[in-house]
């Protein structure tokens, strides 16, 4: 077995467990334990479910529930604890009766809350290590994976996440919350979302070890608050980010928001300087929110880094394509000149007036004869420095043409280069987006996001080339 | 008359005309006049409409049509033109026979193409100023006025903008179509919308004038891609931006993206420094981005400038707090610690670890008993160094308790002072962020946002209090 085998089997119990007990179910929706097991159900898992509460007998939620963990049936994988921070502990001891294999403790009062809620995570961690059970949280809002699938948040609208090669690791369940709803704006596709909490005993370097070693994983974004990093980690996040994409949002360095990082999951404040060198050392590349590592995910996701740093831009409008190219050329990519030949091509058939150049402003005419932008961008993705090619699109939301997507995205298989569409819209109109995404295309609903993006994807690019 | 009834009354034929023609107007949805005409209708405008063109008799898309301008039964005040660059001029001057008091001009094909453009768009602009026609465009996708009502662009889907008191002057009708997404998204309420194109003789100075006595208009937005400027407009500007808040976006000043923007709308570019320079004289607030300026717009509509720099923020869950918290921190905010006997009665109805602070981490149990969030917001507002409170709150997208909007606005109203609701939800279930609309609360979905939000809004409170 290889090491990395390993790491998947020590983690299959929880993001691909047999058989699921949720401690703590209820029918009342005022309770957690309400939600947590409409997560489950919600989330089409396969495998036997089995609703646990002492105070209840016949079913929950329609399902056959037990009035303890002794009394269950069989041996059971994977316990979601939907209760609170005192039942914990005696739960715990109760499942690694059962051969528990995982857990997932929602409840605060732990480490983060002082010297006795150390104590309780210190019992907790001995008796889940003695056990051999991997544990989420505490305090935290869960994990799902869509690929199992299992949904063990207390958040069933969860469940309709769309399947894709997107993990996320967040040490706050609030901010994963927020990137969650980032990736359902930008329709990006996800594997694993681990809300990590309190760290247990499974930790980020962990969750970077399974992921990366994870076959539908193929991004890996975290968010940390701060970091009890020490030689280990560095060594073995290094080991792994030469794999995958391992992306960071962080805060948590000014007076308050580090004092409150320190309350919130117990992490000591580490100083800006030295957390941001050891991160780099690591070889994780750290973007500036959490919106923008969304959309370089999705990007590294569907076509890998960059080959070089020359674009190529085509429009209808110029504006838009105006904000792009100044973020870019800032951010040191660069819009090559059109070969001669090329550009006498394209020239032959561009409207009145328009002149064959990068960026290239079509008119009006490419918005209502869209196939101009296929022709021109075949042309250009011909030439050596052109990286990748971008098209600027301001839809019609419903009221006008739409943009050529399948035909664009079949310009990026024939050229082997990457295509971005700026598909100017709200996001309440996601027609074409949708499109993009079933056919393997970057669509971003903004102009100056797509130029940020560029310059992201150019940055982590020249880092891995670097290494 | 004063001069502020004086400038009203030369743009009312524009922005609230009795009568309107569409030249060009047509029934196959595959022409420009068909959008056109289709806006116009589609906005609930109460005048006369009147479709123009010679190849039909009878009616177009239901209304009855016209063969020529000279045919029209009435004097009408403002013209759409919805046809080719070589059909502007003639229609203009047939136009002008009709008392034209105002028009539309969608082609291209005139200043920006170099100098026979240049020729042509002098003589448009010289029948025009010889009438008395005030002209939007050439090169534009021309205006709306949701309080007309009046769309005057080719896109009827902007009839279904929210009414509100933003004011956008876009340079760019794809960045206008951009910044119109935008405001969209954040729910923002929208007065007049105008794609300023080529300005023949309307220009971005003359809108300032306009829209700063509009009394429909609370925040005026830019988008410009560089600008002609002169004593002229820095003096005419700096009179109106000291009444009325104005925030500009521009892009432009790299090596192609400059070129570019001459080639755009012919405007010549200038150096950043200088164009920086001059942009603040004239009490302009530059903004980093176009989504940055519609939140922030969104928030002097509600507000205006904040009072001082101390916030409150409290939640249910820390991590997006320290996201918030290190970025006002960064940017100037503080969070000033409460006060003693705040402090001790915030403290009575605390759930168990929590501790009376700025920022309050209320736990989970502010999610289920959202009482809390009043409670300790309406002590917090007391203290006079603390000028807004900002809750953030998960929303439970369907699954979970909704945030009490309405009471946390109140809030707002009994004490004098803003407040803010950081709603993390996607964009797609928006049913809190309707709701904060509807009551005057500024909500934003992200956290990051949130922050910059923040920062943004004090440093234009500073830059007014410097004034």
């Amino acid at each position: 077995m290889t090491n990395e085998d390993e790491i998947l089997e020590i983690y299959r119990p929880l993001f691909y467990p047999k058989t699921v007990a949720v401690v703590g179910a209820s029918d009342n929706p005022f309770k957690l334990g309400y939600h947590a097991l409409a997560a489950v159900i919600s989330s089409g898992f396969g495998g036997a479910i089995y609703p646990v509460n002492p105070r209840i007998s016949g079913e929950i939620q329609g399902i056959k529930s037990y009035r303890s963990i002794a009394e269950l049936p069989e041996e059971v994988e994977l316990f979601i604890y939907a209760v609170p921070d005192h039942q914990v502990l005696p739960s715990l001891k109760e499942s690694a009766r059962k051969k528990a294999r995982a857990g997932v403790i929602f409840a605060g009062g732990f480490r983060e809350v002082g010297q006795e809620g150390m104590m309780l995570q210190e019992k907790i961690i001995r008796v889940a290590n003695a056990a051999g059970i991997k544990l989420i949280g505490p305090n935290c809002i869960g994990f799902f994976n869509t690929h199992g699938p299992i949904n063990a948040t207390f958040a069933s609208p969860l469940s309709m996440m769309g399947k894709g090669g997107v993990s996320v690791v967040s040490q706050s369940g609030g901010m994963g919350t927020e990137i969650l709803s980032q990736l359902q704006d930008e329709l990006v596709g996800v594997s694993k979302f681990i809300s990590i909490g309190n760290r247990a005993n499974v930790d980020f370097v962990d969750m970077i070890e399974y992921l990366s070693s994870d076959p539908h994983t193929k991004v890996i974004c975290l968010f940390l608050e701060g970091l009890d990093m020490g030689r280990d980690f560095l060594l073995r996040t290094k080991a792994r980010s030469e794999r995958k994409p391992v992306l960071l949002c962080s805060f948590g360095y000014t007076e308050k928001s580090s004092s409150l990082a320190l309350s919130h999951t117990g992490s000591m404040a580490s100083s800006e300087m030295i957390y941001k060198g050891a991160i780099a050392q690591a070889g994780i590349f750290q973007v500036k929110d959490s919106a923008r590592m969304v959309r370089l995910a999705k990007a590294l996701e569907m076509y890998g880094p960059l080959q070089g740093t020359g674009i190529f831009i085509e429009t209808h409008t110029a504006g838009p394509v105006i904000a792009i190219t100044d973020i870019c050329e800032r951010g040191g990519l660069s819009l090559p000149d059109l070969d001669d030949e090329i550009a006498r091509e394209i020239q032959t058939f561009l409207p009145p007036h328009a002149v064959a150049a990068n960026p290239l402003d079509m008119f009006a005419q490419a918005w209502t004869d869209t196939s101009l932008y296929i022709k021109a961008a075949d042309l250009a993705l011909r030439q050596d420095n052109i990286t990748c090619a971008v098209a600027v699109f301001a839809t019609g939301m419903g009221a006008g043409p739409l943009f050529p997507v399948k035909e664009f995205a079949d310009l990026s298989r024939k050229h082997g280069k990457p295509v971005f569409i700026c598909l100017i819209a709200p996001y309440l109109f996601p027609e074409e987006a949708r499109s993009a995404q079933e056919n393997g295309v970057v669509a971003v609903n903004s102009a100056e996001r797509m130029g940020h993006l560029l310059v992201d994807l150019a940055n982590f690019s020249k880092k891995i080339a670097g290494d």
